[in-house]
């Protein structure tokens, strides 16, 4: 236990009242739309943060490198979706994770489906979910075509794997102009992922679970209606862009970067927090350049002038010259690139250290 | 030894006989440039990378972090410049290190020197750089300032504290138009060096080093009469900024990611190498997204039309069509970012991967 006050900097703080709160809202929200919850454990690659979802209703969890899954498995978890198209390189390291644990893999090509069938002993639990563009346009199969319903027969046919169902990403709520068009997101991904279920139960295959997700689309959706299950990351940390959607207050950001002025120029300060502790992400369009930053004179609120205005590879500028040995800390644009800058949290209630957490970075 | 062929994706291919030959001419450069290399390890954070530098006639290197700086005096490197602005938190730390090896440190302003001078016991070997700011206007003292002199004195008369000399880095030779552009940029750079230093002299202060340093500046400078040490870093490894600069061309690349198509959608295809292997560095303003692509056909050239179009978190987008499985080589923006995304090379010489050697991350 010791003070923030004496933290050597950069240092990444994770605010444990903050976090706690979060994972119960997400919760509660869960409940209260009739999903179960599979948080994505991206944002957090942290088995002590992953742990506290569960203890809050999360069943299983979600990640998106082989890397992170088989962290996961060796500390416990033992239902784990890979949400990221299968690797083909990467088939027979899957495979023997699915003799360990539950795992759930995507695909959305027949030839991926054709590498797990040829390398799969049959031993072990695979189950093997389709993905569906639900509209995002990044991935997936198209709901409306004959392929998709093809696909999921072959799947359920194959001998030794099982089909989870069909899961989507509502990536484009991230780029919703209001709460309005957020919800309307959601509720297109509800739409097609339900009627593309409906198409393959009408071809006499059983679809398990119809899973979605997206921190934004699920802090504004009215109705999951025939979904099964929300995958939401982001939520446990938010960030910046978030704050900017609606999903949150600067109030509800679990993490920050505490940064020291290292050179007080004469129109900006230098600070030790640059590309490699705050990644490059630009954040919303109408940001705060690399960040914004806290007002330490009003806890959980923004300063209403600082900013970190850009970042080289280990140097931020900060807007305004202040003196060296000056401590600030930094909101990230994107929670999830900043946690992957880092190789461990501070937990903090308050002004008080209270752990360290370690982030198992990888892939 | 095993072929690249068999590698599991994404992974960072370094090019033994590319960077071997980068080595060598930058070596011969400083050569004629009549300067001692102390090349900047941030850019690899790889112990056998600096060995072949030392080999290559480095007299001691550069680092951008403490914890750089720790993993190298760990691994037999005792001559060291930490060329960021010390960090007032981590003074102990950087004390403690200068009793091990023969360690540099970089300030430009009196509350960093009073922050050593007043925690230094005498022991071990600290030699203190005044940044100097030569027109990048990033940090460092203004070179025709009453403080530099006055600091620079005052540096000089601290017990147990060795004055260094003056540092700077052209980076503002990144935004230069064209190579007439950056030489201009690296005789700026130079003249006002040799001008600050002379104003110290003139002050009955012994100035050892005058230290300069950026890639583009060392790839275009005609002559560093006057200046005594160079820290370019990038040109160990270059990458797609360099080759738009002018200082290299794309068979000059030692560092590319290996990454698998995932998903083939109807107009582009997503690919394994997303934010967390290329950085979200946009590049130089007319490039290509976030990274060409190598010309499978022609190696060391880049394709005519592939690129990486854009990167999510774990998602890259490629802007064709192509078949699940396809295997291809990005270069990365800037080196530096990528290889910090990483945890290993993945050795190779034409098609055979030969070695793995670990990159040191942290700060």
């Amino acid at each position: 236990m010791s003070s923030i006050e004496q933290l050597a900097t950069p240092a990444l703080l994770l605010d444990l009242d903050v976090l706690e709160r979060n994972l119960a809202r997400m919760a509660e929200r869960a409940d209260a739309l009739g999903v179960r919850l599979r948080p994505h454990a991206k944002t957090h690659k942290c088995p002590q943060v992953a742990d506290l979802q569960r203890k809050n209703g999360a069943a299983g969890i979600t990640v998106s490198t082989l890397r992170e899954a088989e962290v996961f498995a060796d500390h416990g978890f033992d239902d784990i979706t890979w949400a990221f198209p299968v690797i083909l390189s990467r088939v027979d390291e899957a495979l023997a994770l699915a003799r360990r644990i539950d795992l759930g893999l995507l695909i959305d090509s027949r030839v991926a489906l054709e590498a797990l069938a040829a390398r799969h002993d049959g031993s072990g639990s695979l189950r093997v979910w389709l993905k569906v563009d639900c509209g995002y346009h990044r991935a997936g199969m198209a709901p409306d075509s004959a392929e998709l319903v093809a696909l999921a027969t072959d799947v359920a046919a194959t001998v030794g794997i099982e089909f989870a169902g069909i899961l989507t990403h509502s990536g484009h709520a991230y780029d919703a102009a209001d709460r309005g068009a957020i919800r309307a997101v959601a509720e297109q991904e509800r739409t097609v992922m339900v009627e593309a279920a409906a198409r393959i139960r009408a071809a006499g295959v059983d679809v398990p679970d119809v899973s979605v997700g997206s921190t934004p689309a699920m802090s504004a959706v009215e109705s999951l209606d025939g979904v099964t299950e929300a995958r939401p990351g982001n939520y446990a940390f938010f960030d910046h862009m978030q704050c900017v959607l609606g999903s949150c207050e600067p109030v509800d950001v679990a993490v920050s970067v505490l940064t020291s002025v290292v050179s007080r120029m004469p129109d900006h300060s230098v600070v030790d927090a640059g590309a490699l502790a705050m990644s490059k992400d630009p954040g919303p369009e109408n940001g705060a350049g690399m960040g914004p930053v806290y007002d330490e004179e009003r806890p959980g609120h923004l300063h209403p002038s600082l900013q970190l205005a850009s970042v080289s590879q280990e140097h931020g500028i900060v807007n305004r010259p202040l003196a060296v040995g000056t401590r600030l800390r930094i909101m990230p644009n994107h929670s999830c690139l900043t946690v992957a800058c880092f190789d461990e949290y501070h937990v903090v209630r308050g002004g008080t250290v209270v752990d360290r957490w370690k982030i198992w970075r990888g892939r």
